[in-house]
């Protein structure tokens, strides 16, 4: 599991296509995930080339790394198909998380851009790739080949301080 | 990345501890996840000790896998911190997936049990470990050394017909 030391936000990317069976793996890594009563209520909107980014980038002020992704996934919820409603936001957070561990272990650089619960990026969304209202867009992931080489390291995030023993 | 499709749902346990260092490690995991701004708005109580467990176990109707557990990790939002509130439940998704990867990666086995947004939850939590209002319990993960060998093992849930190419 180095994947998970190793991942960073990565917002630089080479001019360089991700490989077709490189983006099945990483969408088969997030349909991996668990949800609650395995309700598995994620669709994914897998935009490429640079005129179909340069539409996306508008949906949020945060976007850069889409100046430089060769690749976005739209993570979105088909709301009605929802057994647990009140969790989806933990179903989808769990999905997102497979999906760029799978890119930083199969040599890709990726960054979670926050959609979700911004109403004027989800009817942005909704509105550029024809979803109705019962699809929600939950977050972008951009992807990429980094253009540095060690641009996923570990970066120690351990806070002792952040745990209580209970025993 | 063999954790990410070899994880399931682990419900039934060993009566074996697990080790202070393994313990140490899925929290590592946990810490390393990313989160909206880097704010990190993550804590953990660690839970073990069978009279500890019967306790917690009583948060709601679906805690069967604490009967034989021999840990649990009560995952909890510290909310003043927050600084983007609107992603809380992104980020701690994310960090909780980290965590089962990883007890999957080092051989334990375990399963996600949802608190929020379950108000009843949230206060029987609080309540339980004296926590104050702003701090929000978001789930809780049972864990052990799982009964069955190949507890963790591969089942396809990949699903072509959820993807959509924007090229």
């Amino acid at each position: 599991m180095n994947a998970i030391f190793s991942r960073r936000s990565v917002r630089q990317f080479l001019d360089k296509e991700i490989e077709q069976e490189k983006i099945v793996q990483i969408l088969k890594a997030a349909m991996q995930a668990p949800s609650a009563y395995n309700q598995q209520a994620w669709e994914f909107v897998v935009v490429s080339g640079r005129e179909n980014l340069e539409k996306l980038k508008k949906f949020s002020p945060y976007t850069m790394p889409l100046n430089t992704a060769t690749l976005a996934v739209v993570v979105v919820c088909p709301k009605d198909t929802l057994k647990v409603p009140g969790m989806w936001e933990q179903d989808l957070g769990a999905a997102t998380q497979n999906l760029m561990l799978e890119a930083c272990d199969i040599g890709l650089g990726s960054v979670w851009l926050g959609v979700a619960p911004e109403q004027d990026r989800i009817e942005f969304l909704q509105k550029l790739y024809d979803l109705p209202e019962n699809k929600v867009p939950y977050a972008v992931v951009a992807l990429g080949y980094p253009t540095q080489q060690d641009a996923n390291k570990f970066v120690d995030r351990y806070d002792e301080t952040k745990i209580t023993y209970v025993k």
